[in-house]
């Protein structure tokens, strides 16, 4: 049983590489662990070895002391592995197999799960529907930015590769099927994006850059993306997206000067809780602000697409009603256009296959859009500290010097 | 020309059946016409002679002085009537003719009336999308609860019955499809309701018990009415909905006694932005109560339909925030769950026709359910006083003692 | 390990009710049993004690010799019982349930059950896409026309009634989920059936019935079952239905004298390849006719659900076309009328469970529309006998007495 | 009132350019004009100075004489112009305006129009549902291949460009927008097409040639176009499509050595009644061969649109079933596969929209794909006779001499 390596939270502020226990096919109690979970016997399982593992905005959640993390918690959930070990019962995933898994823990066996429904799976988390590798309130399932990790329900929740040369080739493009390119498609598909729609995404972070590469994939004809971020924005402008920096003022204007009209068809969320204000509060937190800005931007009748992360408690937030979730939302606008809304973690595996695919045949460029940068899993602690500084990057930690 | 008496709002807590001009094919000025729809011209209306036309709980939001209605404003979106006078340009639609007109006025000329959207037409209101008879802010389109009334488009608007005599003995069913009873359907197809779902509808009025009549026709298997309102909830048991006393205290544990867990499949908001609080609460406005409770009992990953309005200003609301339509809403509580939401007015045109064949061919009873009860239209006050007290009924006008 | 007698297939016109081997986790050779899959492990099976098993239509191609089904296969897809062992890789199904076991087997695991087609499961038959219990050309899997019978995936493919003793009180008509409700509904539902439609369907047999009795669960304004029958045009209209004899010459006239029009919204095929001719021509095998009948009585613009069973191969067909499973359709005309269809297997998860709760909530009747007619297992012959002979009749086998 | 030249129909492979009517707002008695449409009154239409109008490849089937298209039937249908006149009853498009016209003539005001089925327009046809311009057996509508046209229900009708000096710099690819870019977009649409799609598309023809251009824009990963004629593969592949000569035989192998499985996702018909064999029968018309091809090599749960026309009667067929429209299909290998079909007229106002802002916003080159070649009016009969016989070019003719 090889060493294995792991990036720990370690408190606000700070997370560690550390040694961590090999995985196994039974869940040992340890920090963030439900009782109701430890012992669960995981003959479904596999053990990758792992080739590939992102840094994801949401951690940054964690590691900036905003939730209930506890200390000592493996994280990472953005997981392309190679499969060294199968559980007797897995029958279609083999060893060998290169792999890439879906951020969402889904058992495939329960309601929610027959619905396709994966980000809501029943049976995974005792507190709650849904799960993710490594995050805190999700079951204690042990995170991904390791050299090795388990993942359970191997035959429904693995998205193997054709090939494994020429995966390996497109690696830092498909490392993005685990979260954040499914996560910006699930946005724009929400949003209703269609070939000709024009479409504002709020945030320039790699979730926001995914969205609009799923935008132009989905055949919009404008994809204008909104950041305060200066470098964020010109890695936006890279890849043909207009952009719009919010810490100028009114988004609806600077649309009208991109399209002509203050509005668009389609509008993700791609910042979630943690948004700052526009124009001068740019600086100050403003949880509601993106909600209230694509409600304003997006044409009655339209849509709005809402992946960004927003959360049940927020013991950090500014304002008591925030510390529980509450949002002061302007709905009577969005009911006077006849919005519709669509929430929550994207079902991975609704769409990890069909993006899979588009890589592989070159019609997409998710790691260039995105500015996918190789680190060795040894140097996490620093690609968190540039993540959470705004860098217009994203992470993919290298924990076997696989990656060139 | 004959004469022509209507309902006219009359300040907070008044109307009054008046004389009113006979109908034109022009927009003439009037209390709350936009200036920039006067002397419009209407060559594809038609002149109703109003046969039915029902108070609405949103007719309601302005009488009780929540809106900036003016005064002498003619009331009523809700209307059914007799072609007698066609427009040059009307082609399909004949003199004769029995016809629903839906709430909703729509160009068919626009994109969005293109796309289905009727409910946000952009040629019938200068101010924004979207319009209505006898409504604030809707451009100024004269209102129904009269004896005789205008409809533009009307080869696009209207629905005609196919037989008059049939028609003339489901009238008070029928007098439904103008607009409650698309509206209640809309709530639970965008709700998500199919045969065998659990349903939670909040609000025992009119909308509410026609979501409910909606859910059994989509063949629901158990649908939940809730309400403060003793006689509304009995109303609702009388075809065999459950019932849920809201004053009572929770939701969720009511619901958990009747389908065996604390949530549903589906949940539809037939309240709106003038809800009272739960438990006890039940006497103190609590715009958000609803939205916050049925993302509380709906199921992960499940919909939420919302038809009851939401205004974007609200002069009369308690705090600063509810006045700009602004409510403190647990989004991170729906973010956990996956949910979906709805918002906005039904597109009538959208289901009048499927639920008419429904009602000619007995497949439910939207009349009885509802409560519907005729008055003459001079009685209008008191219909308007006796449901602004939570009658457990739904008043229809008959401007012509046509209604037997 | 107790006996096992079951319903074998021996020759055309023939099946007999014989002893047969004891259900195991493991594909045993037997007739009919793909090569590729002799030896197969299943540890995720479970053993059923049968509680209730139909017999089908579709078992009656079979019987009438119209395939190439080996003589000495264990028949029966149709089946509901009591887990009464579980392989060691089960996890949330439990010793003690009473399950629906749907006709299609699915792995759970593969591209097609992730995406909810579990009609063509790609894992479970060697020869091509789907698979069923009992059936010719699907694998081997043994049938369920017996005492005992092995489920694999059980995880995946059961649905476990919540309450074992209400289960009990309807078992007569959850026994029909594991097909035919199932299957009527997704006639109906991809034939585009919603609250208010008109709906023709071709076949009064229990597939038509069944199809009749989830138009009415999903609201529909009229459903005309057409058939050459007399007996089962009877037990349609036992539940409201309108009827057509097409023996007496041609639908769309006798469709008009119903609905005022000679064309319905939606149409479903649940007769399939043995059809017969219309007017008179009904005493000879016309395969085309209701293909081409519901292109012609179908609306423009609408659609047409084929749940009836057509083959890729008929060796007893009454000439070359059809042998090869062509058949001459007027194509042409579905063309210019914009129509859509969609054939194939139900996808049987997909409904069941909100059928179940229909049925369990007293929304619909389905085992009296059908004339559930409960034999014992040792009568299966003459239950075979009386179907093909066209009784109004849904037989239900009971092996072990349990049905009262 | 100006000269009008025009192409006229002068029997079985002729046709010329001719002096017509000028457009009145009447339909005028005329070859192929239906006596129930004579003298009908059309306040609602533009007359429009054709800008550009292409020929068709349905309008070869009346040239060809395969239909009982009259002598003296102005054709045309797929037309560009700019908007000269309007009705008195047209209210918001004005002259000056440059629109593109749907081949599909609607009038959006019955049933199927307000459900988006402008194909199958209940109103402008006395014959069936459904109409076009200068076609036959459609009402009589003149054609568009002229200097002038007038075009009916304007503003529901039409779509104008937002600016007329862009739209004149991309003219030929908006000139697409009349009928092929929106029938290829349909087929891929119906057929399922999504990002990552492996796409069958039978027929490298301009409907062909426009699927594949769709498909790419919805996405796809690999589109696979067939043909017989070496040129128009060619130009399929001059835009990144892979290719199959079906001379060359079967092609499910080659799909096999393009995509390493002998079947796509989805499949698009491009080719119609007209159909020849695959193999040794590539010259021999085999008019069900494309219909079981996309049968054979569409997966399992698979869809398939079809675009290409099938006729409900084809005097010129081989055979007497064909000649009634009856092919003879293997229905039962669709069925075995759980395929879904989508025929008919492409309904042109669901996706001319935005079509047009994908082409303005240079997201597509549909009209280098489909070699847009401009030719005087006057030269239309060679136009005819080059794309006869095969001409990789979809030819635009320019009635003014305004496309440079």
């Amino acid at each position: 049983m090889p060493d294995n390596r792991a990036v720990v939270y370690r408190g606000a502020g700070h997370v560690e590489v550390e040694d961590v226990a090999y995985p196994a096919f039974e869940i040992q109690d340890g920090p963030g662990v439900n009782p109701d979970n430890v012992g669960r016997q995981l003959p479904h399982g596999v053990i990758l070895k792992v080739v590939a593992t992102n840094i994801c905005g949401s951690d940054q959640h964690m590691v900036r002391g905003r939730t209930t993390a506890p200390e000592g918690l493996t994280l990472g959930h953005e997981i392309t592995g190679e499969v060294i070990e199968t559980g007797r019962d897995v029958e279609f995933i083999k060893t060998g197999d290169l792999v890439s898994v879906p951020f969402n823990i889904a058992c495939g066996r329960c309601r929610n799960c027959k619905e396709g429904k994966t980000g809501v799976c029943l049976n995974v988390n005792p507190e709650r529907a849904g799960s993710a590798y490594g995050y805190v309130d999700m079951g204690g399932w042990v995170g991904g930015q390791a050299q090795y990790v388990m993942v359970p329900y191997a035959d429904w929740n693995l998205l193997k590769f054709p090939d494994k040369d020429q995966a390996m080739e497109k690696i830092r493009d498909l490392a993005m099927l685990a979260d954040i390119f499914p996560t910006g498609f699930h946005g724009c598909v929400t949003a209703g994006v269609q070939p000709g729609s024009t479409v504002y995404i709020a945030g320039a972070g790699p979730v926001g850059l995914a969205a609009a590469t799923s935008a132009f994939l989905l055949g919009a004809a404008v994809v204008i993306v909104a950041d305060l971020q200066k470098d964020r924005l010109e890695q936006a402008r890279s890849f043909g997206c207009e952009t719009i920096d919010v810490s100028q003022g009114d988004p609806a204007e600077q649309i009208a000067q991109i399209v002509g009209e203050p509005e668009v068809d389609c509008a993700v969320d791609a910042v979630g809780f943690e948004a700052r204000g526009h124009g001068g509060e740019a600086q100050t937190e403003r949880p509601a602000t993106v909600l209230n800005t694509v409600m304003t931007v997006t044409r009655a009748g339209g849509a709005v697409g809402i992946p960004g992360l927003y959360v049940t408690g927020d013991p950090g937030a500014a304002d008591d009603a925030a510390k529980e979730g509450s949002l002061s939302i302007r709905l009577g606008l969005g009911w006077a256009k006849s919005l519709a809304f669509t929430t929550g973690q994207c079902p991975v595996m609704r769409y990890n296959r069909q993006l899979m695919m588009a890589i592989l045949h070159d019609r997409t460029q998710i790691a260039k859009n995105v500015n996918a940068t190789v680190i060795p899993l040894d140097q996490a602690p620093q690609g968190y500290t540039e993540f959470d500084k705004g860098a217009a990057r994203k992470y993919i930690l290298d924990p076997h010097g696989m990656l060139g």
